[in-house]
């Protein structure tokens, strides 16, 4: 392999810093990072609200939309909120993220805290594998005009509202009708999703690699209901029935209230988040951490 | 559009029909169909079991390996068990299959029984939807050597054996390792199988146009196992670990016994079912029809 | 039997009658019953707003405060909702009910319209099964001072408030402490409520002769979370942890907004609710009807 | 306190040690608790199985039968299982039982080996908790008479045979019919069963003060069946509908198959299995050590 410093094949140049923004680990992670790409004479970019709760002194300080228009990757330091963050405010321009978690393995932040520097440096030179996930938009229609637009990574999630009722909903999938559920509310996921607030609500694991789109039902009226997997090219139009009140979710970050008869129209992002993992990484050993499977046999 | 008899670009020519063995309602309704196609000078071919169950006289009557080498079409007259067996021992010759219940629509036999005529003569005519379903393969190998082979179109099982005892299987998935799994068995589904046992197990309904395979656990010890749809080009790789013994099902019909050591390998099969579905049908609304789901909506 | 108008030994003098207000059946049969009962020397008593709904006059009108001290019978007429409501507001005064459901059988409103009058009567001439359920009051402390009470007749649902995140409760029972629950919220439920909200939450159904208190996890974020059913006579007391907002609902209907800190205090309600049976009731057989389990063998 | 040799107010007197067999740690715990309560002066049985496996020359060697009639304690030295199978052996003596584990906790031995002659002092002073759990008993009727008849502790489990496909069985509770069941098959449970196989097959736990018995269905097929709890008095009769071939375990241990027409009656034992739990003994905590819930609030 070629010197770090001079070689004129660098899969990238410019790299973005963005940490959580309330952790002093975070801060201390940041710093350590920003010197160490700069001495490799990385150019680096520090994200707006990151520079400003870590006071990172003598770094371009950029804001997501100049990431996204100037970042070959972007480095992300905190937990899978951080990580789902990054991805909704950088949707549209597919820079490629890396996860470095604080110490608790993330679902989506594979680098530990202790390996940083030679994870990082590990994919700096090309070693990695790179994933294309799925992501979703949302958006509301009410009276014939868009009212909510969002992009999620994670989930829509429509919920019931202030009453405190369950909710009827008219679920069209491609424009064919699927049911009215009446349930607290609908969770529709993407494969990466479906290891978050999906799985506490009985729905399955979607392996990413698995073009599909997860509608799991939150506590329906009807028992015969179950969660259902479409094909990730699929329309979902979900009408809130009369006189019902809700509200959409997406990633649990961007919230919309929503009166009966609006159309809540989720379908496949055109852009991917782009992922880069370091040597070694495993999707399954990942499962088996965060979800406390056996590792090994064990005897009854 | 042309008329029925002498128009020489007719979509098929030879016409299997096979029917539930022990029915009287299928043995009618075998011979009323099988005086239509001939009438229309349609090549009729009646499947041996049927022919011998039914007693039709005066018809080719055909083993299931002439079926799948001379028909252009297999219409099966009975239930999913009779459709399940059918598209296994056709599995390979990719005939097309059309389904005719009995009264009780099935998830895969979508024609009404009082419908029969109008909704064949509609396919014949070239009125179809035609969908490619997914099957399985699976295979056992013991001390390296292949011990069991059978296709499967809803779902290959691993169970529990004699002794009635939690075993344990380590499971891979395109040679990597994903968890050591003790329970009382493992389903591995298509897409069309989702919606049979593996529903019963809690696992998750797959829309026949997802190219992914269910796994789900049956009555797994940890309680933080949840169902996992992989990718439709895994491989699983299931091992049986010593001392267990267990059983291996394939659509519940094809059955063997499983040694401590025993190496189960589901795949994708290299041939698809093909299904002629006529005009109206919608997959959902057979959804709605045999799980019970609203059909419009309700007052609470 | 003796005659019905001139026996000394009526079980019952007063009966007071409420209805569904906003239901033109409820009202007709209201009005049918009156007269009925009426002409049978019984004191008739119309609940407040089921009159002033209804329109009946020339019958005394009453609060349920003044039903709770009066009445040796209530009838209700409409669906489980109505029951709820008035079992709720006559806690207190075990004045037994009889439920009238309009045509659709509900859990606890077992006589239908078509058999009123007959059914009424077999209950006022003696022929019923008395059963007395299980209710629970809910108390909310803050500070130290109480500052909502409630009695609940299906289920206490604490629940995650406006912002929509997963709230953090400890739980506490019988002053030992049971865990911390991250989750969409909590259900703790009677017997009656186990097959309301909480079967939909994935709830056992408890039979209503076992002296036992459901716990219901909703969208539980631990895994291995599962419903436990504790003894009736135990004190469960549920800590909204700092800084989560939430509410609590008893029953759907009434509800308190809660905020970090408070306690939310829930135990058998010192009373219970006395339901009388027409003869021929059974639990199991409304069970069946309600969840639309098979009543006798079906072939596969 | 008492010195401890010479009080004539002791509890106990006759001391019996069961030790589950083929575990070298255990044959170390058998001897050295041996010795300690024979310095003590109390009278030790080892029962017969433990004696042959462990070798233990100098005490006294006692049949079950034995021990139920003698021992005024039991330890058990082993996991559940040998606990289960003690005390399934002991039905009808009521002999209190109390359970070391070897290192990993149990669900019902909750002495670590670690701390075992403290605890066992504990006890033997009089310093523990009583707890009296239910037991059930199966009992199998063919053609009117009784070919099977067993206790068990954990659960009565009834579940297809060797063709492995569903069986249907009619259910009646106290003599009326509850459904006709179609299922891999069917679990009836105590409070103690509740937190074993039943937890897998998505049963609720029951805390063992609740006196009432759990009914699971295993893969049922009709969607919307659940579990079900009954009260502790009552007997349930599940008849094996012809042609189905099934299989009845209890505890996992016993087992006896099953033909179409054979009535399992599934009641209450007359007699009660007594656990003595030493200071500080907490369900709760066990709870949460088993099944991993969070013992102090943790940050999402």
């Amino acid at each position: 392999m070629s010197s770090k410093k001079d070689t004129p094949q660098r899969l990238f140049r410019t790299i973005a810093l963005i940490g959580k923004y309330q952790s002093r680990d975070v801060a201390e992670a940041v710093t350590t990072l920003a010197g160490f790409l700069r001495e490799q004479g990385y150019s680096v970019l520090v994200e707006h609200g990151t520079a400003n709760a870590i006071g990172t002194a003598g770094y371009v300080v950029a804001s997501y939309d100049d990431i996204g228009l100037r970042a070959d990757l972007a480095i992300v330091l905190g937990g899978d909120g951080t990580m789902l963050h990054t991805a909704r405010r950088l949707a549209g321009h597919e820079v490629p993220l890396v996860g470095v978690n604080q110490g608790r393995l993330g679902f989506m932040t594979d680098i530990a805290r202790g390996h940083m520097l030679e994870k990082v440096t590990d994919i700096l030179e090309g070693r990695f594998q790179r994933e294309a996930r799925l992501m979703l938009t949302a958006e509301v229609l009410r009276d014939g005009e868009r009212v909510f637009y969002n992009p999620a990574f994670n989930d829509v999630v429509i919920n019931k509202g202030d009453l405190g009722r369950m909710i009827e909903m008219q679920v069209q999938v491609d424009g064919e009708y699927l049911y009215n559920l009446r349930a607290d509310g609908l969770i529709v996921c993407t494969p990466t999703g479906s290891t978050a607030y999906s799985l506490s609500a009985n729905g399955p694991i979607l392996h990413p690699s698995v073009p599909g789109i997860g509608m799991v039902p939150l506590c329906p009226h009807a028992l015969s209901n179950r969660p259902i997997t479409v094909g990730d090219s699929c329309v979902i139009e979900i009408t809130l029935v009369r006189p019902h009140d809700g509200r959409v979710h997406c990633d649990g970050q961007a919230r919309f209230d929503l009166h009966g008869g609006d159309i809540l129209r989720i379908a496949r992002c055109q852009h991917s988040v782009i992922l880069l993992h370091p040597p070694g990484y495993s999707y399954f050993h990942m499962l088996r951490e965060k979800l406390h499977w056996s590792e090994t046999p064990k005897k009854h």
